[in-house]
C-alpha cells in the first residue's frame, strides 16, 4: 500500500478503508510517511471531506497509536469529562469533585497546553505541593480509595494525534470537523473512561465562534463516541464573554473553591450542574435529570463536594488547607480596579480580547516553554446585560508589571461594547446532543 | 509574508498576489519553506484552481529561480520547440536540422529525463563522440556558426520547477493544468529563445489522454507565454499509438536520419512539417503555410537538413560519417520478429504499452542512474488501420536478453487491438492553437 495512493484516492473523492488509514497513521507515526505526504493528504481531505466510517477509523488509529489506558481495575462506570476550551474556563477544579461526591469515579487525564492561562494541572499546582506526576498504579488506587485522581497527560496518549495536529496547525488544514473531532476523541478514548461527557463551547471566546458549528462539531464527537462503543454526551454551551467572573489560574482556583461553597457565578454553576447532570446519568449515579442536579446540589450544600477537592490536593501532596483558607494563596503586587470610560449596558464582550489579556499578564503560555505566573489575572465585574456608571469598576487587575498593566487596562477597556440600549441576554446552555437512536 | 496565509488564502478560494507567489517560490527554493507547507499548497491549487495571473506570477518567479538564458548574441528570432512527450518522439532529431536549413537559428536546450526511451541528448550521444557539455559560448558560437546546437538542460534553468515537480510528483498533485503549463513553460522562458512551438501530444500514449485536456493545456500555454511576451503557437497532435515506427534510441535515429533522407514514416513526416511551419512563421522565415511548407519540403529533397544534422553531429564532437551510414549504428544482439496471432485490422494499440516495453527492453531509464542500451527496442510494422495475417511480423524486435524479450513480446501482442471490422483513422493533427488576439 503506498501513500501515493492514497493521497490520490481521497483526493479524486474515494473513500479510505480502515486499512489505508491505518496503514497512514501507523506509518506517519513511525516516521516512515513524510510529512509533506501527509499534509498533501490533510488538504485533500479538508476539500473533500471524510465520511463516519473514516472519520472512525481515523480516530481508532490514532487512539491506538500509543498507550491506551486500562481502568478496568477502576469498579464502576467511569465518566470522564472534556471541555473544547474558553476564558475562565475552571469548570474541572469544581465539576470533578461534584461528580466524585456522588460517586461517579473521576479518573482524569489532564494536561497544561498552550493558551490564556495555564491547564486544570497548572490551576491545580495553586495548592503548594500538588502533583499530578502519578504513574498508572497510584492513579487507580486514588481513585478506588477516594473517588478522584487526576493525571498529567502521558506522552504517549494518542502521539499520532500530536503528530498529525502539529502539521495541522501548520498548513492550514485545522479547521475540518472530522479532523477536529478526531483529534478530541482519540485522546479521550485512549484516556480509558466508558462513558464522556463533552463541552463544546461557541462564541467569540471558543475555537467555534458560530453556534451552527460548534453544533456540528458535538454531533459529530457523539456520533463518533459511541460509534466507538462508548456513551457520549455533548453540551454546547457559551463562550461570548468569559466564563464566570475569574480569569487568571489562582484567580480561577478561588472562584471554583467558593462555588463548591455555594458562592459561585451562576453561569458557572449552571455549566457544572448541567455537566454533572449528564455524567451522573452516564454513569448510572440517578435516574433522570431532576434527581441528578438535586444530588449535585446537595454536594454543594452538604459540603461534600469541597471535602472532596480536600481529599483530592491532600492525596496528591497538596495542602488541602487552602481549600478552607483561600486567603493563604499568594496574591498579585498591583490589584487595582478597571473603571469604565462610559456609562449604559453592556451589549458584548470580545471574550478572546479578555483572555489575550491574561496572557499578557504572564498568565498563560505563549510557547510550551514559556512560565507561568499563577497570581495575575481578572476578576470581571460586570458582564454581558449590566448596567455600569461611569468611574464604575469593569474588573479588578491583578498584575506584577506596571507596564503590563497599563496596556491590559487599554485592551480591556476596548473589548466591551457598552451600548445605551436595553440587551437581551443570549440563552447560556445552547443544547445538549446525545445520540439519537 | 507567512505561507501559512498564504496556503489559508488559497484554500479559501483567494486570488494569490505576485508578491505571495515570488515569495512561496524563493523561500521554497532557497529552503526556507518546508516542503510539508508547499505540498499542502499544492493540494489546495489542485481543488482551487489558479488564476491566470497566478499561473503567470508562477511560471515567472520559477522562470528567474535559476539561471535565464541570454540569447541576444545570436542574431535572428531564436525559434524553441518543446514536446510533451510520447512514444517513438523522435522530433527534434529531423525537425531542428530541417528549420536550421531554412535559417531559423536553433538555440536548443535538451533533457535526458526518465521514460520509455532516453531524451534528445540520449539519442543525439548514439553518435560516437557527441556531446552536449557546452558552455554558454560555445553554445552560442556555434548557433552564430552553423545555425544549431543542442545543450544539456543546466541544473540550474528553472530550480523551483526541479524542486516543485519532485514533490508533486510524490503528493498527487501533478494533474493540474496551470501547474503543468507553469512547470513546462517556466523552463522554456529561462531558455532564452524569442518564440516557442509546442508540440501538445493527446491519446493512449500521452500524459494527456483525452483530447479535450490537451487542447485545455495547449491554450493555457499558449496564453501563458503570449502573457510573457514570446510568440507562442502549440500543434495537438495525435499520440495514441507510437510516432512512425521506431521505438529506442538509434533505431529513432536512424528513422529520423531516413527521414531526412526522404524516406520517413507519413505521420512523423507530417508532425516535423507541421511543427515546422510554425517555426518558419514565428522566425519570419515564411509569409504562409504554404511557403513554409515548400522550403522545409526542399531541406529534404536537396539533402540540406541531412546537411545540417551531419554539421551539428561533427560541431559536437560526434561521427558524422553515421549520418550518412547508418548501417555503422551498433546493432542489438537479438533481432526477431514479432508475428500476429490474429487476422484482422488494427483497430487500437495500447501506446503507453509499446513505451513500457521499450523500457523493459533496457531502452529508457526507470531511475535517473538507470543506464540506457541504446540498441534495443521495437519497429512496428503494421499501424492502426493496417491489415493483418495471422503469422505476419508486427513489429521487428531488438533486444539483447532472451528473457526480456520473451516478456515483451508477450506484452506487445496484448497491446494491439484486431478487429474484423473496417476501422476509421483519426486525424493525425489535432489543431494548431495561437493566440486569439
Amino acid at each position: 500500500m503506498r501513500m501515493y495512493d492514497i493521497i490520490m484516492k481521497k483526493r479524486n473523492g474515494g473513500e479510505l478503508t480502515e486499512e489505508e488509514i491505518r496503514c497512514f497513521v501507523e506509518g506517519y507515526t513511525k516516521g516512515e510517511i513524510p510529512d509533506y505526504q501527509v499534509s498533501a493528504l490533510m488538504m485533500a481531505i479538508y476539500f473533500q471531506k471524510m465520511t463516519a466510517a473514516e472519520t472512525l477509523y481515523l480516530t481508532k488509529a490514532m487512539e491506538y497509536s500509543g498507550e491506551v489506558l486500562d481502568l478496568s481495575a477502576i469498579a464502576g462506570i467511569k465518566v470522564d469529562k472534556h471541555s473544547t476550551g474558553g476564558v475562565g474556563d475552571k469548570t474541572s477544579l469544581a465539576l470533578t469533585p461534584m461528580a466524585a461526591a456522588c460517586g461517579i469515579p473521576v479518573a482524569k487525564m489532564s494536561g497544561r497546553g498552550l493558551g490564556h492561562t495555564g491547564g486544570t494541572i497548572d490551576k491545580l499546582e495553586s495548592f503548594p505541593g500538588f502533583s499530578t506526576a502519578l504513574d498508572s498504579r497510584q492513579f487507580i488506587d486514588n481513585v478506588n480509595r477516594i473517588g478522584i485522581a487526576i493525571m498529567g497527560q502521558t506522552a504517549d496518549l494518542a502521539p499520532a494525534d500530536k503528530k498529525l495536529y502539529a502539521l495541522r496547525d501548520v498548513t492550514a488544514t485545522v479547521d475540518n470537523l472530522s479532523l477536529i473531532a478526531s483529534s478530541i476523541m482519540s485522546k479521550k478514548l485512549a484516556a480509558g473512561a466508558d462513558a464522556i461527557v463533552l463541552d463544546v463551547k461557541t462564541g467569540s471566546g471558543a475555537f467555534m465562534k458560530r453556534e451552527e458549528d460548534a453544533f456540528a462539531l458535538a454531533k459529530e464527537m457523539v456520533e463518533l463516541g459511541s460509534n466507538a462503543g462508548k456513551h457520549t454526551i455533548a453540551v454546547v454551551s457559551d463562550m461570548d464573554q468569559p466564563l464566570g467572573f475569574a480569569v487568571g489560574n489562582i484567580l480561577e482556583v478561588i472562584e471554583a473553591i467558593e462555588t463548591l461553597k455555594g458562592n459561585g457565578p451562576a453561569d458557572f454553576l449552571e455549566l457544572c450542574l448541567t455537566l454533572g447532570t449528564q455524567m451522573l446519568i452516564a454513569g448510572g449515579k440517578a435516574e433522570s435529570e431532576e434527581e441528578a442536579r438535586e444530588k449535585l446540589v446537595s454536594t454543594i450544600e452538604n459540603g461534600s463536594a469541597l471535602a472532596k477537592l480536600a481529599q483530592l490536593v491532600e492525596a496528591q501532596g497538596g495542602d488541602a488547607s487552602y481549600v478552607y483558607h483561600t486567603e493563604k494563596f499568594p496574591k498579585a503586587s498591583i490589584v487595582e480596579p478597571i473603571l469604565s470610560d462610559r456609562e449604559g449596558t453592556i451589549r458584548h464582550i470580545v471574550c478572546e480580547e479578555i483572555g489575550i489579556c491574561s496572557l499578557m499578564l504572564g498568565g498563560g503560555r505563549e510557547t510550551k516553554d514559556s512560565v507561568i505566573d499563577l497570581t495575575v489575572g481578572l476578576v470581571l465585574q460586570k458582564k454581558v446585560g449590566d448596567y455600569v456608571k461611569v468611574g464604575e469598576p469593569l474588573a479588578i487587575l491583578h498584575a506584577n508589571d506596571a507596564g503590563q498593566a497599563a496596556a491590559v487596562r487599554r485592551r480591556f477597556l476596548a473589548s466591551y461594547d457598552i451600548a445605551q440600549e436595553v440587551v437581551e441576554k443570549a440563552p447560556f446552555i445552547k443544547g445538549v446532543i446525545t445520540k439519537s437512536t
